[in-house]
């Protein structure tokens, strides 16, 4: 439990040099089941540790619970084949508070499909605005563009595992205004990274997360923009590129959507407004330059 | 359907140079629904296009299917709220062949939990040897390291929408003994990659992939290592880490785990015998190194 690398016997092979056996250092990758009153909701792959905060984050991302005071208790139990006996840890059962509604069936598969429209993008931009329950549109937080290109590298120092294994994600949050670092999380699934982050939030009753930024190591997935909107968290920046749904679900709710955030450069794609720089007059000002390949 | 990247105005931002508008390539993100007779399995959020061997993939993955026999029919329709006159290209339906069962209920969310020893990485293990039709361990096959280290930039060179967006993971499935690239595939998500790849060797009849070598753009998780399985691909090559995971399923099931698949070096996890090189006189006897940190 909490166990977050592993270390394992590996064969180095380079060419022209000849092989020899040393130890590597893996990112741990277990599944984790997580039921609402003892009834299963949904399993997903992850690196140990945090789970409270993992089953917390999925359920505010699923639009199950907004708030910290919708959980009730929230703890690992053994298998229903285990006679109690035996604690994998790998099983989180949350107990919701008594004015929450239990998750209907199939909460979570039918997220994209509540659309009456028929299933494509637009549907699933449509299910997350009546699920979610946080406003981002109307934060008005702004952020510094120097201060958002040092987050990266900030997230990075923190991410000790990822030092070791190559294997995990990171997410982290960070006070728009001050540049407080509030939270880092990694695992194996990027999504999880982030669940972990809205979830360490939400037990701290700190939902919605207004004046917020969420960085993440990677890419920008349509998921990962629902997350952020389902915690209300109004700025997401991402080292590498976005998809185009994750910018249409960002321009959609009024959430800034930062891509390729490295060194001392950023692609803005949604709702520029908040993205504040000494050099120019604004973002909206800015000129035409002749499209690019 | 079918269109991978698409163009949309971002405001690019240096510091100290200010800020001006352009068009970015972006990665295609669309939900495509999966049914099977009608009837919905999953939802994945994918890049549109080969959708077919999408849905294909997918239920060789899940166990639902173990050839392309199985399959009678795969069509895209509309959904039921569009009175059959609107397509949106985001639903498959998949008709099984007469000699196939249909899936449980909750086949998908089931994987990993039929084991009545609790959940545990060891019980995400025995679900896929319970459900899996292919053998891997004894596929005889064997490859050159220095074949094998020609696969990324193979790979990479075949990327073409990656390197336009930034935003698309890759799978690519070589013949083992000539290093004939069969088939590449792209898609935002890395588990749609390797099921379109997989999907594709199903619909022409090629399963159980003996003999080949499955090369992914990034990293090796449980979920890839366990389609490799199920679609009896011997060799799966990652251009980074594996999780601790990955590793014991490789292991235990015989497939041969590739990792940090970099310029002339390799870290090979599991069944290093199918690595041949001319420059030691076999893996097995590779002498041991100080461990590292």
């Amino acid at each position: 439990m909490g166990q977050i690398t592993r270390r394992r016997p590996v064969m180095k092979l380079v060419l022209g040099e000849g092989a020899v056996r040393k130890t590597d250092t893996l990112a741990v990758e277990e599944p984790l089941e997580i039921r609402v009153a003892s009834s299963p909701l949904a399993v997903t792959m992850r690196t140990p540790g945090h789970d409270r905060e993992l089953a917390a984050g999925f359920l505010v991302s699923e639009g199950i619970i907004a708030r910290g005071e919708d959980i009730r208790t929230a703890i690992h139990c053994g298998g229903p084949g285990t006679g109690g006996t035996e604690n994998t840890f790998n099983i989180m059962d949350v107990a919701l508070a008594p004015h929450v509604p239990p998750p209907a069936p199939e909460a979570a598969r039918n997220f994209y499909t509540t659309s009456s429209c028929g299933l494509c993008g637009k549907a699933s931009i449509e299910a997350v605005h009546t699920v979610s329950r946080h406003e981002v549109a109307t934060d008005p937080v702004t952020v510094d563009a120097g201060l958002l290109t040092t987050f990266p590298d900030r997230l990075r120092e923190r991410q000790a595992a990822f030092e070791k294994s190559g294997g995990l994600h990171a997410a982290a949050l960070f006070d728009a205004a001050s540049g407080e670092l509030l939270v880092v999380r990694e695992d194996v699934g990027r999504h999880n990274a982030v669940d972990k982050v809205v979830g360490w939030a939400t037990l701290n009753h700190r939902l919605p997360l207004r004046g917020t930024v969420l960085q993440v190591s990677g890419r920008a997935s349509f998921e990962l923009v629902q997350k952020a909107v389902m915690a209300g968290i109004p700025v997401l920046a991402a080292v590498s590129a976005p998809s185009s749904l994750a910018v249409e679900l960002a321009e959609s709710t009024g959430l800034t959507l930062v891509g390729f955030l490295r060194g001392r450069s950023m692609n803005v794609y949604a709702a520029s407004h908040r993205i504040l720089s000494g050099d120019v007059q604004g973002l909206q000002a800015a000129p035409e330059e002749a499209p690019v390949a």
